[in-house]
């Protein structure tokens, strides 16, 4: 599919205009689209394709399976779609969005003349809000942000902290001339005033997992606890070796509270160390149920903060004492959808 | 401040056109600003307003105080604002802001003669997401969402999950042409088609607590844990008596687990009852760790769904049991701003 061509077309773009496209039609130029095997149920085929394209799973609901993306997009059901999709097939998220943004950026270019910028937009939904919105997931020549730190307001204060998604506003204000099922893949923005930036990228919105207060959602620790990962390495893949000196000082407390100072609580290893914590107590009853359930909340504390533990049991002379060596797993690979049943485009 | 006067004059309204107004000229008309006694710090200020204000705390981050404001707006610093106001004071929230929305709609229909959609907008973070949008915190006229559920798309395929949320991209619209130092406090959007709503309002855009995914950011669960709220009642304030069927399931898989075999998890109360979980296991010392670990696990798993647990350790003949209880705590009363230092209004 030309879609370069295509918008070039139907539109009368100028110097200056914001092309804002549909994901689901940038998906089907590109031939992310996957067929479904004859008789395969659309809802399990997508369920099973979310979780081979998450690189984590954020929220598990029965509603709504929220995760992190490959492309470091959070959201629900990874962007795979079933809606103005032909029936047996199922659209992915554009494998690049901002390489997408770019190419199409530079084939209006050559097509039009014109210089404009391109946003690719998806609807999310949100936290704590109802409906969904369009976001920007891929863009080019207009920057994702509008950094207005540093500027005074008109009392002469310093802004600290204003920095305007102005991709995702973009976004949202194309959204508001189209309808879902009109299927209308383009709308232009005209008499926006904004500087082209030659290195602009959606992936700029994207906030950085150590920026990150929302690693989970409701649950996920249930399931984390049932279930956790192996400790494969003290050591994060992120380079980082521990916990930070805020989350050691807070899960500690928590240990320590659940010890009701009838267990001992040594930390080892400075901030930005491996951390081992050992747990000691006596051999009378509640001692040792007090020593399990430090174990388990300090587990707990920092499971919430995005570490794991793996616990030795070692008995000593004076009682007990519990060994908990402090890691982060290693990041699960993302599967690639089955090559053989992406289809070659939209037919 | 006569604020649909100042509208009026300064703008040639429409039928049909969409008023967007900052929330803090309006928090500024109806005198929701907080003068700080003399001297006081204002970012110190800005942090026991917060909390305060602070109906219940979300995620607390050296950077932001995430809270849900008596309004149910989950935001950063519960709107609580130092930028465009005068120095030596605050801007809060507008109390009702639907209401304050109704009052401006109604007064520039007086006042101009035109039948105006009113939006209210405010800039809010977002999880996972760099940057800020504006989002709509009262409306009126305007419906909230818009309702694509049982169209078709393309295909004929049912469009089951799309709701729009139209107040939101408004405010996001509005704030593409001004900057945050500009102070322009109203901006008009005109050209989009909308059917009035009498009944229109923001608070359709809060999702209900119910359906919240993201109760609580990092970390807040090692808060939890090293300070538990005290367990009043074993009913939620909601009516919901105790955890759901999948909140149980989930939770007594994680207590299992972290009894590895060696402890008896017994859940009394059916769906929808208080739920009480008695744990026992013999008088062994691993089996006494483990008893300490499922009775912590299960609690961290119960918090971490937005429950509470209390524990009472009983010795038995054959060895012995940990008895826990589960409930919500009583909702904490939010403080109204010391009245003495509400000023009236801006001056």
């Amino acid at each position: 599919m030309d879609l370069a061509g295509l918008i070039a077309d139907a539109t009368d773009l100028r110097d200056g205009d914001i092309v804002v496209v549909a994901q689901k039609v940038v998906s089907k130029a590109e031939g992310a689209i996957v067929r479904l095997d004859p008789g395969e149920d659309r809802a399990a085929a997508r369920r099973r394709l979310v979780r081979e394209q998450a690189a984590r799973i954020v929220a598990d609901a029965p509603w709504a399976l929220i995760v992190e993306t490959r492309q470091g997009l959070v959201c629900a059901n990874a962007g795979i779609d079933a809606s103005n999709v032909e029936p047996g097939a199922l659209s992915l998220l554009p494998e690049d969005p901002d390489a997408s943004a770019s190419r199409l950026r530079a084939a209006l270019r050559r097509r039009a003349g014109v210089d404009v910028a391109v946003v690719i937009s998806d609807t999310f939904g949100r936290p704590w809000r109802m409906g969904q919105t369009d976001v920007a997931i891929g863009l080019a020549g207009l920057p994702a942000l509008r950094d207005e730190r540093g500027g005074r307001d008109r009392y002469g204060m310093l802004l600290e902290v204003t920095e305007v998604a102005l991709g995702d506003e973009v976004a949202a204000a194309a959204d508001l001339i189209r309808r879902k099922a009109d299927g209308v893949p383009v709308v232009v923005l005209r008499g926006l005033a904004w500087t082209p930036d030659e290195s602009a990228r959606a992936a700029d919105l994207q906030r950085p997992p150590a920026e990150d207060l929302f690693p989970r959602g409701r649950g996920a620790l249930a399931d984390l606890l049932a279930d956790p990962p192996e400790l494969l390495s003290a050591a994060a893949p992120d380079g980082q070796a521990g916990p930070g000196a805020d989350e050691r000082r807070r899960a500690l407390a928590a240990a320590r509270r659940a010890g009701d100072g009838r267990v001992r609580v040594e930390p080892q290893g400075a901030e930005g160390e491996p951390l081992t914590v050992v747990l000691a107590a006596d051999s009378q009853a509640s001692d040792l149920i007090g020593l399990g359930a430090a174990a388990a909340t300090l587990t707990a504390a920092l499971a919430d903060f995005g570490w794991i533990s793996a616990i030795d049991e070692q008995a000593t002379a004076e009682g007990h004492r519990l060994v908990v060596r402090v890691g982060r797993p290693e990041p699960r690979p993302v599967a690639a959808p089955r090559a053989g049943s992406i289809s070659d485009g939209h037919r």
